[in-house]
């Protein structure tokens, strides 16, 4: 399936006219690859409300002399300038329009950058547009979800891998264990690996970020995943938690509490609701059973170009969700110095419920 | 050997003193890490002049309630609290001194984060302060230096193994030697890659920074790799370019011209020497032999916590060397269309003369 670049531009022009914008420089690497697919290092985007697709003569990229033949590949339907300032070279060129409103990424644009752009000429009326591109990627289209399925459907097939090879065992380390897995995913697809494995031993799964130690895995622990694979720069993102051995009392309650929330949290995904509603009904199963200070982090966050990009779900959090969000349900509870659990899914927010991405089971226990 | 935070934040202290600030707050996360040991991803760091190793009551550091036990843990010496909010409240409370200068990241605070910052409090005197942390970064430290070479060690062991295997092959895919070289980095060391690995067959060599496709290596085209492996937070970098099989004579000419120009920049490092002149030694090589028009880009960069921080190494660069830098030499030539030749190692500058950390052969053909 072809990725429709010119589709996104033209969804942001329509943004940009709600916005009173007559351009928008465009400087986050990761929202260019979204409208253009470039991929460099160093680039700038001007997009201009009066073109349309198939006629976009006033919407130009530049990068510098390093990806000549990159920004020709990647990007044939646009104008491309080479020039190593990119941002500061669009802006000091005719197709910033002078005494008209140029939206800039105020979220991401430095204070010394700013700063720049605006000693280059005093007719430049710049103008702070935070988010605009954002808003659309928290939408995926069908190319993204694909590629979203491709990475899950590889965190899921090295999973799988490292259970049948029973090197999730007693006596090897989280490190070893983490350093598997990461491989494992690259051989079964990934580009690269999504963020830094979490593999977290006994007390060790009590913390939620834990990295990755000489700890070793001991039999009747908890040990925790928390990871995810890279494909097309889409990221992935699962936590399972599994004891070795057989569980104690204790550990298959918390278990089942957790998984309890998580199964509540997943039902409240649906378009149109509040995403600290759905923080909500995730958390109420865990404070009812007097465990919510343990919970110490919100519910989940949006998933895409980004591994924690919008929307948030959480308690604070105002949006609400819309159909073909990309997002994570991950409930846990944690006990200092003892273990904890925490479950995680990325799914996808459906008219008829959730489309789950990362299909491991959520067996406690290794079958 | 433990890390010295606490003498790496005395340092700042000097440098804040310097420049006539009273507080810093610190909130790029790497310079944070740099400083602390604290590698959570939401933080800030203020630090005062007024404290000195083993009192430090008024430099604090602050996250949130995911890191509780985590920031513990970093930074036992200092004094850390817990709220979302990080810079904002560290800011908006008593450790922010009134009418007297904060110096902040200029060059990494986004126009939205300092507008929010300015509307705390009109007391508040924020002054742009860019680069300070970086400038100390620049100059390793035997910790750094142990962590680099440990990252190139990882790096030089994968890429040994995949030219024994025979992995390097033709009819393999760039992809495929790819993914196999970056799980071969993870199994020899690495906590990660360090950046997306560059497989490039026949004239994909041509371009600089080619992402590995499909595109099948084959018998008597260059085949390039640009790779590196990620230790402890700490990138390293190696470009290596090969023939398979035997070599035709313009393929020969091209490469010794390359290893040449590389090898006059590496005899260019040396403390105290300006960056431009580095770039100049080794670029003049390839303008004398009439190719300087193929040589796109400039000639290094620093790399650290950073794949690429200062100092830059270009015709264009500014600075001056300093012993103990980490520095890359990668000259190339691209002939595009036809193929390309870039070699690349990291090394730290010294008196004595450069310690290079990328041992790999500079051979032309696999032996």
């Amino acid at each position: 399936m072809p990725v429709d670049h010119s589709g996104r531009r033209a969804a942001l022009r329509r943004s940009m006219e709600a916005n009173d914008l007559e351009s928008l420089l465009v400087t986050d690497l990761l929202n260019i690859r979204y409208l253009t697919g470039f991929t460099g290092s160093n680039a700038a985007l001007i997009v201009s409300i009066h073109d349309s697709p198939g006629r976009e003569d006033n919407t130009v990229v530049c990068t510098d002399g390093r990806y000549v033949t990159q920004v020709a590949d990647q990007v044939p339907d646009l104008r491309a300038v080479i020039d190593r300032a990119s941002a500061s070279y669009l802006l000091g060129g005719e197709l910033a329009p002078r005494n008209a409103s140029i939206g800039f990424e105020s979220h991401v644009v430095t204070v010394d950058q700013h700063r720049a752009w605006t000693s280059l000429d005093s007719a430049l009326n710049l103008v702070r547009s935070p988010g605009l591109v954002e808003d659309l990627r928290m939408v995926k289209d069908e190319h993204e979800v694909a590629l979203l399925r491709d990475a899950c459907r590889a965190a899921d097939d090295a999973f799988a891998v490292l259970v049948e090879r029973g090197s999730i065992a007693a006596g090897r380390t989280e490190l070893e264990v983490a350093r598997e897995l990461e491989s494992l995913m690259i051989e079964h697809g990934a580009d690269g690996i999504s963020f830094e494995t979490i593999v977290a031993a006994g007390p060790n799964s009590a913390v939620p970020h834990h990295r990755p130690t000489s700890a070793v895995l001991a039999t009747g622990d908890f040990v925790k995943f928390d990871f995810g694979a890279l494909v097309g720069g889409y990221h992935s993102d699962m936590t399972r938690t599994l004891v070795i051995g057989a569980p104690q009392d204790w550990q298959k309650d918390l278990y089942a509490l957790v998984l309890q929330s998580q199964t509540a949290g997943r039902d409240a995904l649906a378009p149109g609701v509040s995403t600290a509603s759905v923080d909500a009904a995730s958390r109420s199963v865990i404070e009812e059973a007097g465990y919510g200070e343990f919970f110490l982090h919100g519910l989940g966050h949006g998933v895409g170009l980004e591994i924690h990009e919008a929307p948030g779900i959480a308690r604070t959090s105002t949006g609400t969700l819309l159909s073909g969000a990309a997002v994570t349900v991950e409930p846990g509870v944690y006990f200092s110095g003892r273990g904890g659990v925490r479950i995680e899914d990325t799914l996808i927010v459906r008219d008829g419920g959730p489309e789950l991405l990362t299909m491991t089971s959520k067996e406690l226990t290794l079958v």
